[in-house]
């Protein structure tokens, strides 16, 4: 799989891309990761990407010149699955779109900055606007980070025990039980006696009891979305 | 304010810090940013800080020993109004919750790794658990970055222009309008004529039309908690 990130801030997501799962999947030669910056597609004299708004407003807008010239140039080396945008108002990431575009082979993400993008880019260039949640941010590189590890993640070789990423949250529609390590007692803070047992098919029991109580404390809209399948 | 994140990976998450709005809000004081290596409060040998979830099952399981030993500390140094675990069963960030914690003075964030952290921890120490959405991620190091982001913005001072972060999408449950700037003919794709137009009456119809139009096809769920409040 490979990943092109156009930003203009590409030092912002450096080391979310140099650390831990993310490094050692491009390490495995699992994921390639590119990281674009726009400045060097900018015609202008000091590599301005913004410029104001039509019709004024506060924030500043990033043109459609630079984000076409990088665009087209990557599309000429390869061809794309998904040109994605990361905007709040895209369709809200989830477990089975991480799902969906681990199985693919080239994604672009576009993260814009400061108010927004040309909305001509939206309409023109990208094939699938996603967001992270209902909540602004600085800009689109964050949201460009937690996509890319949502599918990493999920890439046959990435975890050291494929079964963890089965195991996760929102897998089976059901949030994960609690878990404990060692010590078993910390300062009276005791590990449920039944993890201690010994017994695998009362642990196991538990587990799905605990999970199910979870979700339907926290998430019973999780539960609907099972049984309506 | 005051962030402080603890992490078994700080690194991970230091160029979003050190770059763009969070570094400028750092450095003009308005908010300080405190990283700390989790296993720099480990007891063990090898400064391990996760072990072997009781009850057995993939994943390694964060350990409450160096969590609690952090965590004192810092406590024993000032007060915190929050001490908030990132975890996808979490309260679902939005942006309500983001205007609160900007309200705060003293914030501490666990961000997990592994499988997760001990659930003692989270009994025993945690006052707020916040989702960024409903995905797996391979941390809690994104999430506590994107969280941060979300909060520091709003601080302010630290946008230059004050009115930037109130028209963004979300504060009004609206969407936000789609922007355009310069060149006015890219190739053929052209920005609407109105916003060319110099009447700020009619401009500023337009992109309430086309708020209310966007949030209508994409988000309708955002203009039913605008009636019912």
């Amino acid at each position: 799989m490979r990943i092109d990130i156009i930003t203009v801030l590409p030092e912002l997501v450096e080391s979310p891309f140099s650390a831990s799962i993310l490094k050692r999947a491009q390490e495995k030669g699992l994921v390639e990761i590119h990281l674009h910056n726009l400045r060097d597609y900018s015609e202008k004299k000091f590599k301005q990407v913004d410029d104001y708004a039509y019709g004024g407003g506060a924030g500043m807008v990033m043109s459609i010149v630079p984000f076409s010239k990088c665009i087209e140039q990557l599309k000429s080396e390869r061809s794309y699955d998904e040109i994605i945008f990361m905007t709040p108002d895209g369709v809200r990431l989830n477990q089975q779109i991480a799902n969906n575009l681990s199985l693919k082979g080239n994604i672009m993400i576009l993260a814009g900055h400061y108010k927004g993008i040309d909305q001509r880019i939206r309409d023109h260039y990208v094939t699938l606007e996603i967001s992270i949640g209902d909540y602004v941010l600085s800009g689109g590189e964050l949201p460009a980070a937690v996509l890319s590890d949502a599918i990493i993640r999920l890439l046959p070789g990435v975890l050291n025990d494929e079964t963890s990423a089965l195991s996760d949250s929102f897998q089976d529609n059901l949030l994960a039980p609690p878990v404990y390590t060692r010590p078993a007692d910390f300062k009276g803070l005791k590990v449920p006696e039944i993890l201690r047992s010994g017994d695998d098919k009362k642990i196991e029991e538990w587990r799905h009891e605990q999970a199910m109580e979870r979700t339907l404390a926290r998430r019973p809209d999780l539960l609907k979305n099972n049984s309506s399948e």
